[in-house]
């Protein structure tokens, strides 16, 4: 007896990946070597991890490795209730009947864009398993739901964020995800590098920008001495910004850096002090 | 094979944000330089966290805030079963078919309104991960069931509290979502201001108001011996409130601060020496 | 693009709230100023909180103040798995087609009736968090399946209760709930007058009331020696009916005091030893 | 805006509860003074708890009582999954559209059935919640999802079992259910007595009955010392039958008691030579 | 008001339990009583209990049994997803639209099958619950979803299998459900007897069988000694055909016996040792 | 009274397996005999276990085996949210109507493909319930929501795959599914082998390849001491593609073993040590 359903049982419409295109080149600052590692691995279009801290440019880096190659970009990001289904798409009641809709990840396999997973490990298990057969040799995203393989777009790259700073046993990747993906490292630019980006993001002078370095320093040594991460550039850029909109500097290193940060009143008076001892 | 949903395949009507303005200007008492620095924040739209304890005016301040900068203020407060479609929308099977509806953050995104997240640290992760590309250069809330990206409205801001008194490890931000927020510290207001509050807001006399802030001050100074917090401002409008409709003094007092605040029969006898002596 | 449903969109009938109006005053013998507070509080609107051990007449006391204020009253018991629907209200698919309907929360809200919300520690935080806005000078109960905002009627009142006696840790009302209630406490009547309800409910006479009594007087002395709570006037009451009704007084008591109250051999033991004492 | 639904909107056929009606009287055989304590009981509709061992016949006395009373008996076995929708009732999907049923809690208070809530502590404590308002001076049952309330048939009463041997602190019934409850302890009949019950339920002549009573009082002295349980006057029945159907006795035992009781094999080698004396 | 769904309300069509009717005699070669004690208790439809290792016979057996008695068989493997509704039956939205299936416990039930329920303690406990009405004189199976209670067919009859050997605590029966069954103790054949049946089932030789059967008794000596279970017969069975096949009977053993049996390395030397001395 | 539906109630396509035919041989080189006992076992058609570490080729051996009995092949990860259902089937709302769709289970089943349950551990107990009538002598898998047993397909085959490497306790089979299963033990392949495959799959010449095998030889050795995994075949590929493309051999060992298999800076430069004496 006959059973299942073909997948041209469903009426649907061509997607428009046109939104995820980047409209313009977004401002990135190499460090080291990882746009030719990322070069080398989409020449083979092996599935890339990128791991680091909080706010130091990994998502930046994807938008402009996006641009440069000239794909859409799919961002998805992963939480501890996201399913499979959120990634590969799921059969939705609509006005117009029952149609599938393609998932992020299934749109990006389907058209050729790359998918870029933020924060994967907080994902549960079964989406990594959804993942492994688009990550060996048969390139190829199983869809249960509509009983299709859909093999991927030969421009189709999955991209993985990861931050090893707090990944607990229970949330790590499994072994056998890990050991699919080519990895590259990232960490805070250099001083000099991270103040022209303040510099640059923040509408800061360059005397502001490298006081604002000199206190991430300082915050991110009292990392693991109570503090579970430094001040990210992200967070010396909305001081820039709040200190060059007419809030004092202490003021906004306080509300952008020092608040935000920690809710401890020990190490808010190490960091304030720390800090004090930045400013001019 | 073409898929997926064009939104615009869901009728719905414009919604009326009329409902979420202020209809007149909400009274608040500032303590400090918060009015400056949510201001800064604005212009540039960066993300603004409140945090401090039970009942000293966060929500207060929210509201005069939205006031004066003339935008609907739409409040969320969340808890621990709330998840992402709870802010960002849902399909609803209704008399008139299946429409989608935007949930409460999605209005606030795509009209412009001020969007304040009430004791974020409840919801489940999920939610949070649904406001980051909302709070960084993005300023985008991917609708993933509608394939749908809403870019925010130039007017949209987020703003979110915290309580940083009881929060344990397990229920706390993650870096990553922390570091993209203004901070703002509140505290229970000084002495003199706390009466005049009192005197405004419960109809209490200045005699009757300087006792409830003594009492307040009090139950404060037990805090962390036995008392989780210490009597809020609300609460002493209350007493006052009870005091002021012919309540004896005392009886409001046990009904609106000591009864309410502990459970814990030493702790009551505790609190209740130490507010007799601050009885006329 | 316009989306989000209109209140008006759902059809629905006028509520008959006569339902849930007391046909008759309830007795109810006041014990201390409890009557004065409640109606201070209900002057201001203030929410009110009943706390005290189990079967002591708190039910009863807001059945009669509901009586007394001639308004209807609308009881929810609450337990661990009520949701924040349960109390506000959901979509229900109906012969009609799907309509909205309000919770047992909203209907008090919208018509103007007292809502007991009994053992509210029991319920999921969702639904405490629904409250909070009711609670405070909002008086708003936001309806976001249907985005609508209800304002309470002007002859809203909440009124929750609360057992101190066995609250854990884990099951404790927020401060930021607590803080939001006038608090009335509770306790067993004294001697004579809960022989004046036990001869009232249960048709004893004055002799056999007061051995009941005093029964209960042992048992709560035994509280925390082994037995989570002593006999509750309830009880007595049961026992005076089974004992009026011909089964004797020894039988009565061990069938609605001693057996339903412990389990232990040796408890039962030390139970029934202090209730021969009593008998005459 | 009015809103809700009528009671009256659903068509529903009368239920039939003459299946709920016993044909002929049930076999009970008293073993004290349980039949006028229940009938006291029900002279007020207070409602009753039994208590005691597995197969000690509480399910059978219930039975009798409901004959006796000349009442319809429903009777639900309740499980740690059960919810207050499977007692109260809930709208269901049909052929002839979507209709509400009413649960077997809801049919007894309608109809006025006995109705018999078997190892209520299995289930969860929404369901004991259910029982709140019929258990006191209101009985009522909240239909919240129908906006109705039923008052109960004059004839209705509640029923409920409970096994105190094996209950866990974290599955005990809370003080505000267990005080509302009249109860009646069972356990093992007197030897005599059960010999007797044996007799005539397994057709078994008075030496094999003898013997099995033996051996029961045998098994139950080792409960507490490896044993959860000892051996059921239902087991013994069970031994009898087997035995009168020409399996050799001591298979029979083996067969009906020892293998259900216990997989230790140290327990089984004790309970086995404890039965070996007992044989003939 | 009425209320409820009659049974008839659904149309449904009558079952073939011909699917179910075993069209050969299952081998089965008795080791003891087992037979007898089978009929006995079917002879009083007494519900019957097997237990025993994996892989020793026990569905051998009831297969052997229902074809003896000529009755279908009806077989459920119970896991710890399953719900009361999987062993009840649904209603179920099909083409035809809604429609009542009966579970394969009530086809039993309704029309005289044996149902067999396989490892039932892997269940959760709801579905125990619902065979406690079966399994007493009462002989019912209530379908609450319909309002029905199904009377059981005069040739139904339940048979539960349970493997006490790696039962834990927290997955046993309850005692209220244990005492309900007649229970039979399933073992490893002995030798001459278990080459006897691998001879047949596996093609082997007697020389070959006995072989295995050797090694089986070494692995089942090492069981408590780092080996959950032994080699059951199937696994000998399995041997026997790769041997036959032509793998070598070293090989065969391995892939068959050693390398199912465990992952441990020591465990593998021991059990490797052990099974060279067997080998000729 | 009839009830159920029965299997031709439902209208469904004829699916088409040519998808899951393999068109070209993939390449495998064999390591031991386990192609011998693959085909020794598909004879019998008894259900096949491959055990090993990840990455060392096991799902290509599935698919050479199925090129080689010309079999299509159905594979299916298996994920710790995966459930019965995911494998049996179920019923979909479509365009068209409820139809029944089988699962990828079943289509094999049905349809005589070899079926690949990749990872089986991480499932749910009740997905390896399901497989146990395909396992033995019955062949069969039971549709319960369809009231159908499919009765297996000549062809049939079921493989599944298992890393004994990292089960916990909580994440093992049980032994009555272990015992149904032929197993073949998987590990890396020798020295000269793996290099053979590094040059055939990354276009690798002699000398990276044997300097890739030598430094995955350092990194298993260090598995125990803190990494859970040594670097697989599929990773020395990866580092292999990235050398032969420009990217220096350092830094393609880096991001494709060292970065991926590591979070941990001791273990990282202890690996760094180790790999840097195996570069030229």
């Amino acid at each position: 007896m006959p059973s299942a359903l073909s997948p041209s049982a469903f009426t649907a419409r061509a997607p428009d990946l046109a939104a995820y295109r980047l409209a313009a080149e977004p401002y990135y600052r190499p460090v080291g070597d990882e746009i030719a590692v990322f070069e080398a691995a989409w020449r083979h279009r092996l599935p890339v991890m990128l791991k680091g801290p909080t706010g130091c440019g990994k998502t930046r880096f994807v938008e402009h490795m996006a641009w440069r190659l000239g794909r859409p970009l799919i961002t998805v990001a992963a939480h501890e209730d996201m399913t499979a289904a959120d990634l590969a798409g799921r059969f939705l009641l609509t006005p117009e009947g029952t149609v599938w809709q393609d998932g992020p990840l299934t749109q990006a396999v389907r058209h050729g864009a790359l998918c870029y997973l933020d924060e994967i490990v907080e994902a549960r298990q079964d989406t990594t398993v959804v993942i492994h057969p688009l990550t060996d040799a048969r390139r190829l995203l199983p869809l249960e739901k509509r009983n299709e393989q859909v093999a991927a777009h030969a421009d189709f790259q999955l991209v993985i964020s990861y931050n090893p700073g707090y990944q607990s046993a229970v949330k790590d990747l499994k072994e056998s995800t890990k050991q699919r993906f080519i990895a590259i490292a990232f960490d805070y630019p250099a001083p000099e590098l991270e103040a022209e980006i303040v510099m640059r993001e923040a509408g800061a002078d360059a005397a502001l920008a490298s006081i604002l370095v000199a206190i991430a320093t300082c915050s991110r040594n009292l990392r693991g001495q109570g503090l579970d991460e430094g001040a990210s550039t992200r967070m010396l850029i909305h001081a820039g910004r709040l200190a060059a909109g007419g809030v004092s500097l202490a003021a906004a290193v306080q509300a952008a850096i020092v608040l935000p940060i920690t809710d401890d009143a020990e190490m808010r008076r190490a960091l304030g002090a720390a800090i004090a001892a930045c400013l001019p």
